[in-house]
């Protein structure tokens, strides 16, 4: 497929197609809600047969079952079923060569590795994490979400391309990770995290059995620090298992530090406590609410030889980076053996980013937009 | 002093008086007009007399100054000044002695054994802890929280129940713990869970110098966790040295803890990961909310040996049990060597007090209200 290079001057709509999903569950029943209303033609399945019926009834699908012309196929089923439904999906007979199937799931390693395919991009929206079911769907679950995506060297650049663009048209902020990069992440921000509220909370409740005011001294920051335990644990057996080696060296990481902080109340060392507490207070104040749309927008052409992994090495680049992409595109030269990456990204980052293709051996030309 | 006992039927209007506050920052300050829209006369001072009176300005205070005729007095200064202060309080010149001074520092049996003065109960509202000062000041800021109060042998018991009865009248659930039992708790329920979600966030912001995208995936759980690290470090070193034993004594548990989940993720256990986030989910999901109004009221009427210590004995109890105290009241008997203790409580406890009462050598009598 040859595309001409266009004007860019930001995030162009997503033209709706046909799309189907996989497991109508909060994540796949929003996602048919979303893209419903978007005008796209949505067909999905459920192991259960009776929650894809309810998924008809409350306008989360067009149609029960596969449908194997859709442009998008999003697997949203719980991370044990991911793999072999993706394979399925990807079996079809008569599924496109240009077609693309992404996932939900909470790791993506094993899975983009188990997978193998160029039309597969693994994915991982961060948003409705408590699993409430299709009766919490929601059509803008997504919007201000961050959803990552996890493009290899063997995934088609258009493919992830169209992805990239229809998830952002759904509200959700793009970043794009190799697949080991979010697992170690995930381990850091979610996973870890989670197991901590676990223990906190069993710890705590050990002590009530003994105590039982103690849980009605939990204020605030306690009942904070322990939501995230309430949810149902039924995912996390196997979220251990396929992201044991991230989870087990950040626990490490946590053990080591726990113990450190440890011998600073041990020693009563009042400069170090007040140091370290400062350092962690003034690091949450400036936690990242939500990504800022930037005031400017500059647009980077990036010659590239034409080759699938290119891509993939330069939007993980730029989400290193921290920064958002507003807009992403291939354009192939009518030789075929060079391409053009087009990439719209905040102004203000415009030197950075060029520094870091210049040190990963591309020369881009960026011009300010707008 | 003679009270002779009366019916009880439920919660009695704290009659108004003269009450003193030291420290006019956000607790000293909200107690001032929560006391002031009672109709107490509230003397106030502030170690920054600008301080003091701008508390005056807005209305939490009818005079800057000290008030030796204080019925009550608050020290709500951070826990470095408190035992000074307290001290302070104790002696000024015609200070009666049946007058009460009460505390707010998050650490008590320091505070408690240091002081050792029969008028001093120490005291600490679980509300309030964000530290943002007078301008956040509120009288409603003790609705609903838990006031933890910590009697000992040498506490006169009607100093303590008149201090009881006056801060529930301000809308907070009274809960009498020794002061060893409130730090040993606290360490579990805010003390611990502030230092590892410091540890947490550090790990986490380590980790962005080389992966600034980290933030960005920071979801829900991850800012639900570390919400409490953003507080002021300003009080830790304090609460660190002063509750150090009972702190590094629950770390070693977390630790101890941890490292037990770190070896059922190395083994891939599912079953044992199912089962110990299964506890803590159903344990996060029972953690009362509000302390529950209970619907019937039962009053307990406990003969006692007339000596200090009895009282304080029986309330910590009912504590223990986890048990609201509706009202309290000392009786003595005219003769002077035995009194009663009278207790209201939810009705549904009746057998539960009965027989832990019974297990401590006291025996009582208990009869449904209304």
């Amino acid at each position: 497929m040859t595309t001409s290079p266009s004007e860019v001057s930001g995030p162009r709509p997503a033209r709706p197609g046909r799309a189907a999903v996989v497991g109508t569950g909060l994540i796949g029943g929003s996602l048919g809600l979303a893209l419903r209303a978007r005008g796209w033609h949505v067909t999905g399945r459920d192991a259960d047969p009776g929650r894809a019926g309810e998924a008809l009834a409350v306008g989360a699908l067009d149609a029960v079952g596969s449908d194997p012309a859709a442009e998008i196929t999003f697997v949203a089923t719980p991370l044990g079923a991911t793999v072999e439904e993706v394979r399925a999906v990807l079996g079809q007979a008569g599924f496109a060569s240009d077609a693309v199937v992404t996932d939900v799931a909470g790791v993506k390693a094993p899975v983009t590795s188990a997978v193998e395919d160029p039309r597969f991009v693994g994915g991982h929206p961060m948003a409705g994490s408590e699993q409430v079911g299709l009766s919490g769907a929601d059509p803008d679950l997504f919007v201000g979400a961050t959803w990552v995506l996890t493009p290899t060297d063997a995934t088609v650049p258009e493919g992830f391309s169209r992805l990239r663009q229809v998830i952002s048209s759904l509200g959700a902020e793009v970043v794009a990770l190799s697949p080991e990069q979010h697992d170690a992440l995930v381990a850091v921000v979610s996973h870890v995290p989670h197991l901590t509220a676990a223990t906190l909370m069993n710890l705590a409740d050990r002590m009530a059995v003994d105590h039982a005011v103690l849980l009605r001294l939990a204020a605030g920051g306690f009942r904070d620090m322990t939501r995230v335990a309430a949810g149902s644990p039924d995912i996390w057996p196997d979220v251990c298992t396929e992201n044991a080696e991230a989870i087990v060296s950040t626990l490490d990481a946590l053990l080591a530090d726990l113990a450190a902080m440890r011998d600073r109340v041990v020693a009563g060392d009042r400069g170090a406590l007040l140091d370290v507490l400062g350092r962690a207070a003034s690091a949450r104040r400036s936690l990242p609410s939500r990504a800022v749309r930037p005031e400017r927008l500059a647009e980077f052409r990036i010659p590239v030889p034409d080759r699938t992994g290119v891509m993939a090495e330069i939007v993980t680049l730029a989400s290193n980076l921290g920064l958002n992409i507003s807009d992403l595109e291939i354009a192939h030269s009518a030789e075929g053996d060079r391409g053009v990456v087009i990439l719209v990204i905040d102004a203000e980052a415009t030197e950075r980013l060029q520094k870091a293709l210049e040190a990963l051996g591309y020369r881009s030309v960026a011009r300010q937009l707008g």
